[in-house]
């Protein structure tokens, strides 16, 4: 590596030419940042370009495949949630919205595709490219890094390449000698592409580089409005649009009108629109897309705010400095480089969801399709709140490393509450959206982990207020019947027992945040309801299982399965350990220390057979270790338990083995789902030697550091030390933990250790200790 | 009749027995207000209650009819425009908007209907009421009156009264005892109904008797989102609706809720909802439906502004004192009671549209999709331009009777064009959207005529500038052709020989407005447009026919047919003499003086063959005289052109007939579509004895009143009086005019002889002059 001459607001840009092959001038930590991680197979990553949190997250899509089950057409909901896979061999296209590692999808705003030839408006097939506007492409041409992003389309020697702001997308396309380029704004693509979920489409062309608009569609999230403005570098010639709706109830005197050609209203509800121009040998056109949530004024104010000019290059390096910025939280020594590859990559994506969700001014629309506004509230409102997977790592790591973010994520999800119409937390909410995908009510979680280590920027009282509601909920999932039996009875839903297990633990951040304000009340009621785990357990097999409203355990029962047997994402192997709260209470239930011991090493070690494996959703076979499902998140603290029985060494040597087996640097480097960022803020915890086994508590458990040493920069001023003495590949084992100086007893540190800056010394050895 | 001793705000409320059989309490002038008229068949008034100018109309709907041509699906777009014809027997429910007696239909928003007994989600059909919700209903048991109808839903025991004010419907429904009482909200009934047509519907549920929400369509206005707060006086004991949508593109964690029955959000494509009640005999139950442009909260707030309690009567009488507060602009003695109703009745037709369309706090929703506030550009924003019809008399009557409200109209119109994307004054523009309707652009012949009479409250350069912008347009209506050939030629259009006609006119009102505002060039341009007319004159056949490019006549060609030959709403008998603006050109080049007189003898004359009569759209048999067509706009001026030869009497005279033989006081006593108040406002100019043949200048010319005496109160403080000295059926010709006891030598008046207050005398007698 050789550094360069170029110094830019005091950082050091470096020529590089050795990490995954490109040749490009990056930045110390930004270098290391390989947005491809994950995007074959499972990952759901996207390659394209964002700045953190970003509104906007500007990235290829190399398909969208519908797909027919019993003669009924149906979308790809699951393979392309990120739009793009790396194994595929065409882009359509580059569209400004995506969720980062989902399992479910939608979004894939505004499609710009630019094309030279016949004009074509449809996308074709991947095995027919040419009869549509897709181009082949090749991973030699392609250069992905955090907040740019390079491709030829090969299929008409279009160099394409992308940037962003938070809220402006800017692409830059270098021609061939044309007199018939075309810029395709595809208003049709979606990811999850389902027929009818286009509402309505409104376009309009303010001048011969200006466009507005917006798109309302009924995905994932069932009344989504994204609104847009577009602005060309180079006036366009000519243009026009198709309308693929075939039911337009009245047309009548706009008959008169050519509106197929140069007609600046264009509305319906599948819309493609094209726009023509000629140019010369390697002249670049440039393009600017703003977004917002509230109307295209909005968008074109954003654009006016963050991106005024047209110098794709200055936003670039603007964006790329924002992540070194982000990046530098966390400045850590390895091993080696693919670790830091590794790390930052995880950095990289635990700060793309969620994402902020208004415009400059503030304003945004909410839950309750009203627009609101942040400003005036004083706060930032961020959206895509994943709770199901991001409660357990990633909103944990934001509080130590983002606290000011997770403050007004937190704010975010109350105001989400204001405007929630059944009076609910969010569950899995996006773009001013409910989804209520997944279980349980793990916006508490975050609340009460807020509350107990003391993020404020909120109301906390509300907070609480806020997540008893949620939790007593008679509208919600079974709340009543949890109620009232103590647990979900079989007969009434399909994942009646982890959905009871995830409620016991949601019960206890509740009770923990009651505690901590005082209302022992709501104290007492919710610590009782966090022991309704022990309900669902049957001793007589040693498994949590589905039970009837009688009292009964269901009769055919299989604990290695997924499917069926009243759980979600995981089978009763797994499930049966999810009581985060309260190990040592699971630990006692399931026979103490050795049985439990047993049981986790076996966990480690049984081969999964086929069958089951089948049911496992999200994760490649490599996301699995023995039965323990790394890619899905109910084991994520699973490894940690080892810490509460007589034989904590073997959550060191598990994590370190966990951490190696399940990130890699290529493409296919995530075994399973990110999940907005929970599989990276998992390594990122486990890599720097702690975990949040329970978040809602203020307590870290101990794992085993694959750093050597990392250096945390707080919000507050303080900085946090870790330092692996003794690291090695082989030195998996911790003998001796100090924090500052003095030796530590627990396994635990606490929020507080950290907030207070110091140094935690891990002292690594090839055996373990006691 | 007798006084009764209720006084109310200073204005006598009398119980009457007389008119049409109602017996009632009712204002001096507003018991002649009967909105039946016009209900039945062709005039396409609505019998609901609305305040002047509200944004309401609450009205019944008797039908929405879809019928099939060739096996495909249409929606009776014509027939139900105003939702109700007098001629039905079941009624569907109450819905809250309506265009007044148009021949294009749209709205017809948020339905209400309640019934009892088991419960019914579909309308049912007219010949089968028993299987779906509707009820019979009779004429007997019903009263339309200003801002009040009510009718006895048969089928229920139920009776419905409606009233509004400006921004809010208020329903009383008086139910028998019933534990399965029902309100049932069909956000799926459409006035112009047609699948596809609903893009989306969206209702919260506050509480127990509050309900929000929005309906957006594509019909005839393209893209309108119109917003609603509901609330019941009575909080219902439990809720659901239906979703007739058959895609529904994701539903995944949403079937965790029973979200058919007592579930507060309600979104989807096409909603039936239904709220259930127990009642008691004789309880009434009031709802409040209070609109809004721009969201449900402007609605909560138009409502908590205009109808924060429950008092039905209270605001039934505050409507009605605002009608009677209109109605005494022009207080008038008549030879016959019938004669008052049809006037006044007429009066109330033309203070419908356009309707207010903004917010309590002024907030709107423009044709740009965009919210804006009319409060802090110092307007009042009005919608429902229907300009082609309106222009000629509707328009006119305001710049006397509402000078304020016509100058918030224009201004309206140029905030229009602000929004206009394709840079045009309105055409045919409702609820911020534009349909494009008919021919012209004959915004411009308002804007001039309140630049002519000095209405004020716009700037009028810009008025210009908005005009020649219109009508230089390139991408409207063959305006390029015109402007080259000086003609549409006929393979261009459809209708080459009447826009020719029409664009004439309206380029002169442009040339009257230039010339006032000192623009000679723009003045020289379009007076040289305004001439036009003579390039679709062929001589050798006498009539206005369809030329093409090369300047030749079309060869087959008949003079009596209105479709297909070049022509709109009127054939080229009509169409040949609609030169308005320079009825001395047109009578020169017909030939002269007396073969002018001769044709317009035989245009009242001539017997319309049934062929003929076929493609007249619009109209009944009844609105035919000769082959005069007084249902159809183009003709409104023609009874005036006597004036202009040496037999001014056959003005007078045939303007008499007219008004005895085409204004009834039954339902059917509109010969065609009311056309939003352009028929009622013939009626009204030519029963005080003027009229405006050439709206852009400031003189109306004289015909025959048929009131006794009138009193016109102007807003400026002044009265200009009209006696008719000698009234009587008989004497329908005027002898003499006097202006302030001046005999007036000419046949006009202009507006500032009307604004200066004064007497205008009308000498009648038996006998013509000369």
């Amino acid at each position: 590596m050789n550094k360069s001459s170029g110094i830019l607001l005091g950082l050091l840009w470096v020529t590089m030419g050795s990490v995954m092959g490109q040749t490009t001038t990056q930045l110390p930590l930004v270098r290391y940042v390989k947005p491809i991680i994950g995007t074959e197979r499972m990952g759901h990553t996207f390659p394209g370009a964002t700045v953190p949190f970003g509104s906007v997250q500007l990235s290829p899509e190399t398909d969208t495949i519908p797909y027919s089950v019993d003669g009924k057409y149906q979308p790809d909901v699951y393979k392309y949630c990120a739009g793009y896979q790396y194994d595929d061999h065409t882009i359509v296209g580059f569209a400004h919205t995506h969720f980062n590692g989902t399992g479910h999808s939608d979004l894939g705003d505004f499609l710009i595709m630019p094309t030279t030839g016949k004009l074509r408006l449809n996308p074709g097939t991947a095995t027919d490219p040419d009869h549509g506007f897709r181009s082949r492409f090749s991973h030699q041409s392609e250069e992905a890094s955090a907040n740019y992003y390079r491709v030829d389309l090969q299929d008409y020697g279009i160099k394409a390449e992308l940037t962003t702001t938070t809220r402006v997308g800017i692409h830059q396309y270098t021609f061939p000698a044309s007199d018939s380029a075309h810029i395709i704004l595809d208003m049709m693509y979606n990811i999850y592409n389902y027929p009818g979920k286009d509402i309505w489409t409104y376009v309009r062309v303010l001048n011969d580089s200006t466009v507005v608009g917006y798109r309302q569609t009924n995905g994932w999230a069932k009344n989504r409005t994204e609104y847009f403005a577009l602005q060309f570098s180079k006036p366009f010639k000519s243009y026009g649009y198709k309308n693929y709706s075939t039911t337009e109830p009245y047309i009548g005197f706009w008959r008169r009108f050519n509106m197929s050609k140069n007609f600046p209203l264009i509305q319906g509800h599948d819309i493609r629109a094209y726009f023509n121009f000629n140019t010369t040998s390697g002249e670049k056109i440039e393009l600017k897309m703003a977004l917002s949530p509230v109307s295209y004024a909005g968008a074109l104010a954003n654009m006016q705010a963050e991106a005024p000019g047209w110098d794709f290059d200055q936003l670039k390096k603007a964006g790329q400095l924002a992540w070194e910025k982000q990046l530098e939280k966390v400045k850590i020594q390895t091993m080696s480089d693919s670790d830091k590859v590794n790390f930052y990559t995880a950095m990289y994506h635990s700060f793309i969801n969620p994402t902020i969700y208004m415009d400059q001014d503030g304003r945004y629309k909410g839950l309750d399709q009203q627009v609101h506004n942040a400003k005036k509230d004083q706060f930032t409102n961020y959206t895509t709140f994943s709770l199901w997977d991001t409660h357990r790592a990633l909103h944990p790591l934001f509080t130590i490393l983002q606290p000011k973010r997770a403050g007004d994520m937190v704010k975010s999800m109350l105001k989400h509450f204001d405007q929630s119409i059944v009076h609910m937390l969010p569950v899995w909410s996006t773009y001013g959206n409910e989804g209520w995908c997944m279980t349980g009510y793990h916006a508490v979680s975050v609340l009460a982990d807020a509350v107990a280590k003391n993020i404020g920027g909120f109301d906390a009282q509300k907070a609480l207020t806020a997540a008893v509601t949620t939790a007593t909920n008679p509208l919600y999932d079974n709340i009543p019947a949890y109620e009232k039996y103590g647990y979900i009875p079989d007969s009434m839903s399909g994942t009646s027992v982890s959905t009871t297990l995830e409620y016991a633990y949601d019960d206890w951040c509740i009770a923990q945040m009651a505690k901590k304000l005082g209302n022992q009340q709501i104290y007492q009621q919710f610590a009782k309801r966090a022991m309704n785990y022990k309900n669902v357990y049957d001793p007589s097999i040693g498994y949590m299982r589905p039970k009837n409203k009688a009292g009964e355990f269901r009769k055919k029962f299989d604990p290695l399965e997924t499917s069926g047997e009243g759980f979600i994402e995981g089978n009763a192997w797994n499930y049966t350990l999810y009581v985060p709260h309260d190990p040592k209470g699971l630990i006692s239930l399931l026979g103490g220390d050795k049985a439990f011991i047993k049981r986790l090493d076996a966990l480690f070690t049984t081969y999964l057979p086929d069958k089951y494996f089948a049911h496992t959703e999200d994760i490649t076979r490599d996301g699995l270790i023995g039965n323990y499902v790394h890619g899905n998140e109910p084991s994520h603290h699973i490894a940690y338990l080892y810490n509460w029985t007589s034989q904590p060494w073997k959550t060191q040597s598990t994590v370190r083995m966990i951490l190696k087996s399940q990130y890699h640097n290529g493409p296919d480097g995530l075994g399973g789902n990110d999940d907005t960022g929970q599989m990276s803020a998992w390594y990122i915890f486990s890599s720097l030697g702690f975990y949040p086994v329970a978040p809602g508590s203020d307590l870290y458990n101990l794992g085993s550091p694959l750093v050597k040493s990392a250096s945390i920069q707080l919000e507050n001023g303080k900085t946090f030390t870790i330092e692996a003495v003794d690291q090695s590949p082989e030195n998996v084992y911790v003998n001796k933990v100090e924090l500052n100086g003095k030796k530590l007893e627990g396994k635990t540190i606490s929020q507080t250790d950290i907030t207070n800056g110091g140094k935690l010394t891990f002292y690594m050895s090839r055996k373990h200790g006691k």
